[in-house]
């Protein structure tokens, strides 16, 4: 019960859309703020755009330094000069989701009376997130984008982008991502918010009329959804069994490693991210099932123009393979253009946003044939 | 925060044991209790003697109504009359683990000033537990067991006879479970206890004196490891994404069915188990290592006498298949007489619980031949 302050304040570069969205529960929302960042220029066409989805826990801040952590861009070993996602050539644009804590209207933004949002609310879908998005990529002018890419929820959005705007996605790269949240993704999910609702700091989601955040909670949340993101494979290669500063078992407690890294993903997540926002997004996910959306997968793509690139890694156990399969067969059955690869890789989920240069290949491969269709 | 009375106190059957036992931590515990079952009759020769060990949160009422919950025995459907372990022809011994709350001396037990033992009960290990059943086989005059079985927890408790007692264990069944507890599974303990120690009801581990228990953190601790005891096959199929009575997601809390499941199984877990136990328990399943306490997981085996039958479950990730046949293979090189077995079953790692006849005919021929070769 730690009393922590919540995250500074930064003013993040946005846009502001007075009439807002008619989100999916049936609620306007106006206005609707969507902050974002863009790289590179632009071109006269307005056809060389290409549109980053992130993470469930990721930022608009996919190629530059991170204004609160610190830390370097999420994707900055995909996205930059000369790289995968090749900056000195396409216009990249990244969006805080809607319903996110980096500047995008949401949970921990302030409504029009000064109080923030919070648990009031309204319950957002992926698809709000992709409408939001829309107004934005309108905003700039451009009818269609060369591509729209991202991985885990980011893969989910761009799904979304293709199924909803087929007309204003020329590709689309879905990475180690699914049609559908699982039972058991649910599951996880459900045990993080449980964790969150069970932090007496919560305050029933006004934590911050107490000047608190319930960090127990969230961190709690943070630690089981990241052992998801890690493969077992991982976990045993990092830490196996190694023991901190010991060379034996010495029956205190934390005498693992994997312990206080575990310990520390929760406790460092807590100082970035808000925990009504960490709520409204994982429902979000959990809602997302494009074939109930569309009466079938294939469906969903029917006479698609887009091209698609699926991606999955071999030890991904939250988003495995066969979901990848699933969606290239539903492709295949709408006959859309698709190519899929299934990288090795022994680093579980996390793979999509750590070095793997088959994947880098593949994917900048994608969008250099995409930009050379297009002849950008 | 809701306030729960600490489960009701009953009279378990008990052997006490003064002058204790020294743990693997440098502590003397005495007098030690040991709560068990047993089910049909010791022969003459007291050669008829199988030993079931319990899981994590298992207990000694394996084949008879657990006088708290009411539910039927928790191995119900393997042990009794012309069973798999037929109680007609063995006699069945099963005793509470040390440091569990159903009667044997842990946390929730009350020392000699009548205070509980609580935060201050002493670390223990698989060993300390296997030495505590050893003292309750030895006082019914048992000099050699006829079968040691366990699944999980208790495969791990198998594991340690066989290797501690190798001369007392003429045959033994670990089931689903492994020589040590990988990074995965000591991550998930972690996410578990992380969830008790936040609760503030937890009270540094004194909630007695409050009148209250942490419900909320064990609650949420139970959660995720019930996640792991089931397949994603296992909850796709039970629950995928319906919805509770309704046809479309709602956008209110808790649409799906797996959610409430879940809830349910945190909920009603924390009328039958001591937060501090969990804990107590879930640490010594993290320290299990048997190579790192012999030197090589096949010199735990070497020149053992005993005959071993190793299971495991094919849709089991958290004892997969590669940790049975890891122990197979030590065995095979300590020239060990073993077979092995691996069960199709989409269950997971519950399976070895529920009605899985390939794996009751291959336990039951098992524990037959045994007592064939002793002419029991």
């Amino acid at each position: 019960m730690s009393l922590i302050q919540p995250f500074p304040e930064v003013d993040h570069q946005h846009a502001v859309f007075a009439d807002g969205l008619m989100l999916d529960c049936g609620v306007q929302l106006a206005p609707l703020t969507v902050a974002y960042r863009t790289y590179g220029r632009l071109n006269a066409a307005r056809s060389n755009a290409v549109l980053i989805c992130h993470a469930l826990t990721g930022d608009q801040y996919v190629a530059e330094t991170q204004p609160l952590t610190g830390k370097g861009g999420w994707w900055a070993n995909l996205v930059g000069p000369g790289l995968a996602v090749d900056t000195d050539r396409f216009f990249v644009i990244c969006a805080n989701v809607l319903g996110g804590c980096m500047g995008s209207t949401g949970p921990a933004e302030k409504r029009a009376d000064g109080t923030p949002w919070g648990t009031d609310f309204p319950t957002i879908t992926i698809r709000d997130m992709v409408r939001a998005q829309k107004l934005l990529v309108d905003s700039f002018g451009i009818g269609r984008l060369l591509a729209v890419i991202g991985g885990s929820m980011g893969g989910m959005q761009v799904l979304e982008w293709a199924a909803t705007f087929p007309q204003s996605v020329f590709a689309a790269a879905p990475i180690a991502c699914a049609s559908h949240h699982s039972a058991q993704n649910i599951a996880f999910h459900e045990v993080g918010r449980a964790a969150i609702h069970s932090d007496p700091d919560y305050y029933a989601g006004r934590y911050w009329e107490q000047g608190r955040i319930p960090a127990q909670g969230l961190g709690v949340a943070r630690m089981v959804a990241h052992i998801t993101y890690l493969s077992e494979e991982a976990l045993t290669r990092k830490f196996g069994r190694k023991l901190r500063g010991a060379n034996a078992v010495t029956f205190l407690e934390d005498v693992f490693e994997v312990q206080s890294y575990l310990r520390y993903q929760g406790s460092s997540f807590v100082r970035r991210f808000d925990a009504n926002s960490y709520l409204t997004i994982t429902r979000a996910m959990d809602y997302f099932d494009l074939s109930a959306e569309h009466g079938s997968l294939a469906q969903a793509f029917a006479k698609t123009p887009t091209r698609f690139f699926v991606a999955s890694f071999s030890s991904d156990w939250l988003f495995p393979t066969s979901e990848s399969r699933a969606l290239v067969r539903a492709m295949n059955a709408a006959a859309a253009r698709v190519s899929f690869v299934e990288i090795k890789s022994d680093k579980g989920h996390d793979a999509f946003l750590l070095d793997e240069p088959e994947f880098h290949a593949a994917l900048g491969g994608f969008v250099a044939g995409a930009a050379k269709a297009l002849g950008v």
